[in-house]
C-alpha cells in the first residue's frame, strides 16, 4: 500500500475492504512521505519493519528486488490525487498490478498517459469507484442492459453531502484541506471528489455515454479555492438526457448518492442510504422492491453478495467487491483461465479516463457562456 | 363554477375542496360549453335548473342580475388554460371574486392583462397552486423566512410523473389530449402543467426569486406536440442557485413533487408522498422529523391543519386550505376587518404572473443556445 | 348532530367528513347538554336558531314533529361513550337513521339492546370505525377475501399512541379527562378507545373472528383510573393466531395504527402513517407497493378513492367514506334499489356488538389468571 | 474453527467477520465430522493441510500440543446447537478462549455446566448475538442506560422471517433440516433460533430482565417437528412490560429484527433493515434520526463504527464488532491492562445462560394453561 498513513480515511477503508474476503494480505507499505509516520503506521498494522518503506519508489524498487514468491502482488495507491500517477506508472512498469483510488489522476493528460502505460505493460488496474460495487447497483445495470425497462430516456443522479458547509480548510480536518487544495486535488473540488462518482454511476448503470453537458459550477463557501457545488444538464447517447447534481454544501446531508433511470416501460431507483433495495417501477403495475439476496436478482448481484436476504451489506462490502473481483480476475489469469464476466466487472482504466474527462469537461462548461459543451476525451 | 363538467378531473377536486370546511355552497354553474353536458352535471350536483347555464357569459350576466343576497359570491374557473382569461376578466369586472385554476392564463400577455383587471376592479383572485396549501409546506416557508436555516444556498425542486410515457393523445384520456394541445394548453406541456407548480413551490418556500435560468426542454414521446420533460438550472436571488426538474415520462412515477432547501445552518426536505412530514436537517445535530400537528410547528401550519398529529391530511385538505383562506380573507373584508396573515396566505395574481413568465422564459431558454436566460416578466 | 360542541375533537371530524362529498347538510344540532354551549356552537356553524336544541330529546322530538321533507334524515351522535345508547335508541325508534361514534355503547349489554332496537325498527346504523374507510384497508380486505394470500396464519395489529404518557386528567385536556373516566368511558380506557379500532381492523381485514384471547392489561400512569396500555395474544378462527397491541403511553408516538397479515403464499402490511400504500409480500418474488388509485387495486378501493394515484387521501377522506357509503345505501333504499356491495361496506351494528364484546372480554382476560379466555358475545 | 464446512451459512459469516479488522487469522480447522469435507474446506480456505483436522478433539489436542506461539489462540465453534457444548468445554479446559455461535448450548443444563467451566478455567467466551453488535443498538442501550428516556415502561421486540413458510425439511435446504430437528436444535425451533436473538436484544437494550412470561407457541407448517412461530407477553423488572414476537412463517419477510422501547420521556425504534438509523422520539418535540457516525452518538456506537456517517455498515460489520471487541479484550488481558468498557461489551456466558433459560421457559409457558410463568434459570 502506498499512502494511507494514520489519520487518512480512505486508506483504512481499502485495508478493511481488502481484508474482508481473505484474498489479500497486507505485507508492505509506504504509508506516508514522512518516514516516521510510515513506520508508525506499519508497526500499528503489524508489518515486518523491513517492508515498511519511506517512499513509494523504495517500496516498488525493493519489493521488485525480492524473489517473486515473496514480493507483493498488487499495489494499492491511496494517496491524494496529485500522487496517483507517478506511483501507479512506476508500479505498472515494474510489473505490479495496481489498485488505485479515484479520481484516477490529477489531470486528463495524466490519465491518458496512464492508459498508455497499462496498454504497454499489460498489467491490470482497478479503480475504486465504490458505488458500482453494491449488489443492487449491479442489478440495476443488468436490468437496463437486458432491456427490461425499454429504451432509456432519462437519468437522474445526485450526490449530496454537507460536510463542507463551513470553511474547514487549514484546520484539523485533513480531508477538507487537501480536497479543496488545487495543488493536490486538481482543477475541481466537489466535481472531482464526488461528481466523478456520480458520473461513473450514471454511465455504469445506464450503459449510456455522456455526449454533451451544461454545467453550473459554484464555490459557495467564501474563501474556498475549488468548487463545492454543481449541477449539470446532460445529453446522453441514444437520445436520452439527464441531470447530475453533486454538492458538498447541502447542510445536514451525509453521503446519499442516488440514481434514477427511466425507460419506456419502467424505471428504477437506488440510493446508498438504503443500499440493499432497488425500487423497480412499471408503467402499468405496482412498483417492486428488489432486494439484495432476494428472489429476483440476477447473476451479477448474486455474485457480489455474501449473506442471505435480510442481512444488510454496506459500504465496506461494496468496496470489498471491487477488491474481490480484481483478485478473481488476477487468479484466473494466473491459472491461465478466462475470468468470468462477473469477476471482470470492476472499474478500470477506461472508466478512469472518462472520469478525468468528465472533470475537465464539466469545469470547462461551468466557465463557458455556451450552453452545451461537447464531452471530449 | 365555470368548467368542471362530467369527466373533468380538476373540477371535481375544486368542488370537494370547497365543500370540506363548509364555507362554500355550490349554487350555480356553467359546467361545459355543451349545454346538455352542463345541464346533466348540474342535475347530478343537485343544482336548481335555473342556475345551470350554457355559457360562462350567461352565468356571469344572470347571476349579476340577481339580488345581491341571492347571487353567487365567488366564481371558480376550472376550464382548460385557453379558457381562463376571458371568464376571469368578465367575472372580476362584473364584481365577483374569482378562484382560478393554474396556470393562470394561456400566455404571459393575458396574465399581465388580468393583473391590470384585478387592480382596476379591486376584486380578489385565488390561484390554486395546491402544493402551497400543505401544512408542512407552509411550515417550511415559515422556517426559512425566520432565518432558521441561515442564508439559503441551494434549492432543488422536482416533479416527476409518468402518466404521459406513451402517446395517449386523441383517445379516451381527455386530460392527455388537452394538456398536450398547444391550442388549449399554450406554448408548453409539462412545464406549463407541472413545472409551474414546481416553480411556485420553489419561490414560495425559499422566499427567493428566479433571476436566470438555463433549460433543457424535451419532447420525449414521438408525435407529441408539446414538451413532456424538462430540467432547468436556476440562478436565484441573494446568490443562491437551484435545479428544477419536471417530467411526465418518468415511467412508474405518480405525482411526487418534492422540494429540498439548504442554507448555511441546515436544510429541509418535503415530498408530497409523505406530505405530513418535513425533514429538518442540521449541520451538527440529528435530522428532525417535523409533523403536521406536531409539537414544533408554527402558526401557518397550525392554521392550516384540521386534525391532531397522526391523522394524515392529504391533497384535498391542501386544496381546501386555499379555498378556506380565500373565504376567511373575503369574510374579514366584508366585516371590515383586516384578514390575518395566515388567511392572506393564498396564491394570487402575482404568483400567477410569475408562473406565466416562468413558462415563457423556460421555453425560450430551452430553444436558446445561450446558456443563461434572464427571467423577465 | 348530537354532541360535538366547541372543544370536542370528534364532532368537528364528523362535520368535515360529512361535508366532503356534499351528501349531507348539517341543519340541526343538540351540541351540548349546556344549552348556551349548544347555542353558541350552532351559531358558529350557521344553523337556524330554531333548530339548535338544548337536549337530544328535544332535537329528536321536534325534528320528528316537522314535515317529513323538512326534518333531518340522519342523526350523528358524537357524545362520550356513556351518552351513546339513549339518544341512539330514541333516534332509531323515532324513525331516524343513525351515525354513531365508536365504541358503540357504554357496555356490552347496551350494545345488545341497541342491536335489538335496530332489528325492531328496521333503521340503519353506521358506526364510525374510521380505519376501515381507507382505500388500501379495503384493498387489503378484498385481497385476503379473494384468497390471494392463501389461508391466513398470522395477524399482527398495533395501535401505539403517546398522548397519555403523563397524567393529563382533570386539566384542560377534556379528551384526556373523559376518556380515562370510568363513568364516561366504561370499564376500559385504551382498550375501549383504540383497542376496539385495532380489533375491528383485524376482523375486517382478515375476515377471521377472535375466538380466544389472553390479555396483559396495564395502567401505567400513576393515578389513572382506567387501563392505558395492553397487549393481547389471540386465537383466531380457521386456526390462525395473532397479536393485538394498543397503548397510549408510547411516548413520542402519534397515532400509527398498523396491520400485518400473513398467509401461506404471502403477506400484507398497512399503516396509517403511509395510508395510501399497501405492501404486498410474496414468498418467491419481490414485495410490491400497491397504491391508492394505482394500477392494481380492486373495486372496493377504487370506489373509496376520489383522486388519481399520487394525490394522497387521508384521515378525513377515510372518515368521509363511511358517511358517503352510508348515504349511498340510504339513497338506494329510498330509490327502492339494492345498494351496491361497495356502498354497503360500512361498519354497523354487528361490528358494534363485537367491539363491545372485545372490551368486556379483554378486560376480563386481563384480570384473569387463566391463560385463554373464550371470546363470548 | 470447529464446524463451518462448505454449504454452512454461519461458518462463512464468522470467517468474514473475523477477517474484517485484521485481528484474527484463520490457521486451523475441523470443519466437518466428515474428514473429506473438512479437508476440502481447509484447502479452499488455503490452510496448511496439517492443521485441518477430522474432529474437534483432534484439533484441540493437536493445537494444544504445539508450541504456544504457534498454536491457535481462539477457537470459533459454529456447529449446530447439539455440538456446541462438548467442543466448547474441551476447548476452554484445554486453555483456549472460545467464540461460540448462539444459542449457547442444546439445553439449559448444558449452559449452566458451561458457565461452571468458564468460571473454573478463567477463560473467556464470546457468544455471537450479532444484533447487539450494531452501532445504533449500542447507542440505544447507552441512551437507555443514561436515563435519557426516563424509567422504561414498555418494550416491543419482533423478529419476523418467512423462510420456513413451507415444509422445507429433508430436502436441499440443510439449514431448514437441522434447525427443525429436535435432535440437533433442542426443544425449540423458532424460539431457539431467532427468539433468543430477540430476547437478548430486549435485555441488552432495555437493561431490564424478563421476570414472567406468557407464551403462545405454534407449529404452523404441517409435519414440522418444532415450533416455527410464537408470541410472548412479558413482565419485566422495574415494573415494565413487553411483547416479543418471533416467527419463521411470515411469508415475504426477510430478517427484519426490530426493537422499540418507551420510557416516561421518550422512546426509541431500531430495525435491522435500516440498521444505521435509530429513531429517538420525545414527548414534546420532534422525533430525531440518530445515525451511525452522526453528531449525536455516544462512545459505544463510535467505538463500533469504521467509516464516517453516510457509509452504511451492515450485518458483517456488526458481527465483526463482536470478534473485534473480544480480541481487544484478550489483547488487553495479555498486555496486563484493563480492557475498556467498550471492548468488554460483547455477549458472553451470562447472556448464554439466560438465552437458554428463555428457551426452556418460553416453551414451558407455551405448553402451560397457567397465564404467567416465572422466568427461572
Amino acid at each position: 500500500m502506498i499512502g494511507g498513513g494514520q489519520g487518512a480515511f480512505i486508506g483504512a477503508v481499502h485495508r478493511l475492504a481488502a481484508a474482508l474476503d481473505g484474498q489479500y494480505e497486507l505485507v508492505a507499505g509506504a504509508f506516508s512521505s514522512n518516514p516516521d509516520t510510515s513506520r508508525a503506521t506499519g508497526q500499528l498494522l503489524g508489518l515486518a519493519p523491513d517492508r515498511v518503506y519511506g517512499s513509494y519508489e523504495d517500496l516498488i524498487a525493493q519489493e521488485k528486488a525480492r524473489p517473486e514468491a515473496e514480493r507483493v502482488q498488487v499495489i494499492s495507491i491511496v494517496t491524494p490525487n496529485h500522487l496517483h500517477f507517478a506511483p501507479a506508472k512506476l508500479a505498472l512498469e515494474s510489473g505490479f498490478d495496481v489498485v488505485l483510488d479515484k479520481p484516477m489522476t490529477f489531470s486528463l493528460a495524466e490519465a491518458k498517459d496512464l492508459a498508455a502505460v497499462v496498454t504497454a505493460t499489460g498489467r491490470r488496474l482497478c479503480l475504486t469507484h465504490t458505488y458500482t460495487g453494491y449488489p443492487m447497483v449491479k442489478e440495476a445495470r443488468q436490468l437496463v442492459a437486458q432491456g427490461t425497462l425499454g429504451r432509456i430516456r432519462k437519468v437522474y443522479v445526485e450526490y449530496p453531502q454537507g460536510w463542507l458547509s463551513k470553511f474547514e480548510e487549514g484546520g484539523e480536518n485533513k480531508q477538507a484541506s487537501w480536497r479543496t487544495d488545487p495543488t493536490k486535488s486538481g482543477i475541481s473540488g466537489a466535481m472531482g471528489d464526488i461528481g466523478t462518482h456520480a458520473f461513473n454511476l450514471l454511465e455504469y448503470v445506464s450503459g449510456l455515454r455522456v455526449e454533451k453537458l451544461c454545467a453550473d459550477i459554484n464555490t459557495v463557501v467564501e474563501g474556498r479555492r475549488l468548487d463545492d457545488d454543481g449541477a449539470v444538464l446532460l445529453r446522453l447517447s441514444d437520445g436520452a438526457s439527464g441531470v447530475l447534481v453533486a454538492t458538498q454544501v447541502a447542510a445536514g446531508e451525509e453521503n446519499n448518492v442516488r440514481i434514477r433511470v427511466y425507460g419506456e416501460k419502467g424505471g428504477l431507483d437506488w440510493m446508498q442510504a438504503d443500499a440493499n433495495t432497488l425500487l423497480v417501477k412499471w408503467l402499468d403495475r405496482p412498483t417492486e422492491i428488489w432486494r439484495t439476496g432476494g428472489p429476483s436478482v440476477g447473476s451479477y448481484a448474486a455474485h457480489n453478495t455474501r449473506t442471505p436476504a435480510g442481512h444488510p451489506e454496506g459500504y465496506l462490502e461494496a468496496f470489498a467487491n471491487l477488491y474481490r473481483n480484481f483478485a478473481l480476475t488476477l487468479q484466473a489469469e494466473q491459472a491461465g483461465q478466462p475470468a468470468s464476466p462477473e469477476a471482470l466487472d470492476y472499474p478500470s482504466i477506461e472508466e478512469g479516463v472518462r472520469g478525468m474527462a468528465f472533470i475537465e469537461n464539466v469545469i470547462a462548461s461551468g466557465r463557458s457562456d455556451q450552453k452545451w459543451t461537447d464531452f471530449t476525451v
